[in-house]
């Protein structure tokens, strides 16, 4: 029984799956320390009243003849792709076609299961520091080489750094596809539409294809600062875009998220172009039955003004957070970004100590886990990401223990 | 832009999505024609009263600071799996740990991500007819040669038909992996105890794994045959099992599944033994965010003594319509098979009639939607797939219209 020896052969954990160790052998070892976790990136604030209750009436009425709804459409159902399009694009200018929206259980999934559609030998660009799931997912396809010394040797890593102010170089030779995260994941850090930009039209020329992760798009607060990557002209020919509704509707325990694949992105196959639409179609009508329909019915009700307006002071709750965090670290002498447009702050380590040290210092002494830039590749050694999706109370003590022991 | 040639190859349409092309075809010239459905494995009964209430009070709670819930433990709540262990596999005598289930959303998404465990060149052999699934996830990456002929070049088929009885000859040849569906989708047939053990001792003896699909084992009614391939020793060496909410609790636009991956089966990466759990758990960990925590209360109360009454009232309906179909049917001449253990009713179509033009025929005639046995693999032709998810007052009506135009 010949089995997938790049799946086998992955190295250590999951990043959060290590964190998880970590943290359970402390806790088992020290019963009564009091943990407040900065790391993982779950929210924690209930989902809104008004989408809770959309929730919870169609849940009922699917035990009723009138309610009751079987197979979802494979791509979702067609109310909830109109008000994505309506409230999530139409404003900011970008037009899609209802077939170009691909209602899914989750971002993660969609960004692991996207590479489905790339050839074995494709070539692959990621920004450094990264969220794991795109370098994963590729691993185990076996595109990315062997692993060895921290770093994939099939892999090409785009360093962000202060040293760069966070944007990501151009990929200094051809690949095949760039996965791109803003606001970031790991970093909280934004690129302007003309930063955008410089990457659309390099795909362009260069045909290769951009994977934009827009799944904390609803804390961007500045305005110069796109939420899609449609709002650049030329994207609607070689960009794919993931969102969901985790982050911005507290839906992590409910599961629902989006893709959008515009019909006019193309690939090659041999000599022929071929539609990337088409192909994600063919992929989730094989492999997918849909996303349960008191899920869809209770993600619409989240572009209602009611759920909007809701779930925007959950946003805001967060992003206080972020300043909270951001301000007291700074104020402790440390270097911080992101947490403006971020739920994520993502502070250096101090006297330029190794991630995961700063990691078991910050658990054993201020009983606060945060997550170890190293973890999200070579270039995240000597940062450390905290985010803001705890309570106020318990994110003002978390600050408070932190800058104790720096 | 290098794309996935597999994909972009793969001959047609999805069996179901071809069907549906067909019949919204038939509608739009033929906008008054009441076509009846017997056609894709979709359920019409609404979920248990007891299942709906939980599913709705979890979801509500959901916007509550006391019965809010994050990501969900990426392999499911325990609760969930506990319940499953105790209530569906305990009372067979096969004992399971915790860490051998797996919650998902569903056996089709179970079914077809699996083969990412597999090597690139495995070898697969599949039941002819087959659930369409397992055959064009394995094509998708490149597993099962060329199409041509209505044949896969690469694929091992075991052809199931009324000449043998509907039991499948084993590999004439090594393979690695075995797709098995009992109850069968879609010839509505079973296997004894004794028949699975056939299968089980020789995939021990040539270390081949078999995938066995259990999605409609609530629909056994016969004592002598197994709902689980655990009931046959050995079988915890060799065996992964998909199972469904889909079919035993109308869970279809709900979405739950769960897959075992005992721990002692394994395959081979070079010279070593793998674990498949450990493979499946890396695979999950890295693409998964689990399952909406309230669809997992809502499948645990499937288990619950109520909830269990009233799951069953629904199976048994369905179990009526498949007899009102075969019964009907076998009066008027034709021969069937399947529709005692099974939702589903295999019908040869009449005077050897190719079962396209067999469905094309009852969609113009009879105003019915089948599905024909071609879709499902070579050995399928000449054959027609009822099914008993529709009302009995429709089904009665379906099997006049049938009878009449035969």
């Amino acid at each position: 029984m010949k089995l997938n020896a790049h799946i086998a052969s992955l190295p250590a954990g999951y990043l959060f799956a290590e964190i998880g160790k970590r943290v359970k052998a402390y806790q088992t070892a020290h019963p009564d320390a009091d943990l407040i976790r900065l790391g993982i990136g779950d929210v924690t604030r209930p989902i809104a009243p008004s989408v809770a209750r959309v929730f919870a009436d169609t849940a009922l009425k699917m035990g009723t003849p009138e309610g009751f709804h079987g197979y979802a459409p494979d791509y979702g159902y067609n109310f909830l792709i109109d008000a994505i399009i309506r409230a999530d694009y139409a404003p900011r200018g970008v037009s899609l076609k209802p077939e170009e929206v691909f209602i899914s259980d989750g971002a993660k999934p969609d960004v692991g299961n996207l590479q489905e559609l790339f050839g074995a030998d494709a070539r692959i660009a990621v920004t450094d520091p990264v969220y794991p799931v795109y370098v994963d997912s590729n691993a185990m396809a076996g595109r990315l080489g062997s692993f060895d010394g921290g770093r994939w040797s099939g892999l090409c890593y785009l360093p962000c750094t202060a040293e760069n102010g966070f944007i990501p170089p151009l990929p200094p030779e051809h690949v095949d596809v760039i996965y791109l995260c803003y606001p970031n994941n790991p970093t909280g850090t934004v690129l302007t539409k003309d930063q955008l930009k410089v990457f659309v039209d390099w795909a362009l020329k260069e045909d290769a294809l951009i994977v934009y992760d827009a799944a904390y798009k609803a804390f961007i607060t500045e305005k110069d600062i796109p939420q899609s990557i449609y709002e650049v002209p030329g994207a609607e020919k070689c960009c794919i875009e993931c969102c969901s509704f985790s982050k911005t509707a507290g839906f992590t325990g409910v599961r629902c998220g989006y893709m959008i694949i515009p019909t006019s992105v193309t690939g090659t196959v041999g000599n022929e172009r071929v539609s990337l639409n088409r192909l994600w179609q063919r992929r989730m009508s094989t492999k997918s039955n849909g996303v349960s329909y008191p899920v869809q019915c209770a993600a619409a009700q989240v572009f209602a003004p009611d759920g909007h307006r809701e779930v925007m002071e959950s946003i805001s709750y967060y992003l206080n957070n972020a300043s909270v965090i951001r301000t007291g670290l700074e104020k402790a002498g440390c270097r911080c970004f992101g947490g403006v447009n971020s739920p994520y702050v993502w502070m250096q380590t101090p006297d330029g100590m190794k991630s995961w040290d700063f990691f078991d210092l910050l658990l054993d002494k201020a009983h606060v886990v945060g997550t170890p830039g190293e973890g999200f590749g070579p270039s995240g050694e000597g940062y450390f990401r905290l985010t803001a999706f705890n309570t106020l109370e318990k994110t003002k003590e978390a600050v408070e223990r932190v800058t104790g022991v720096l």
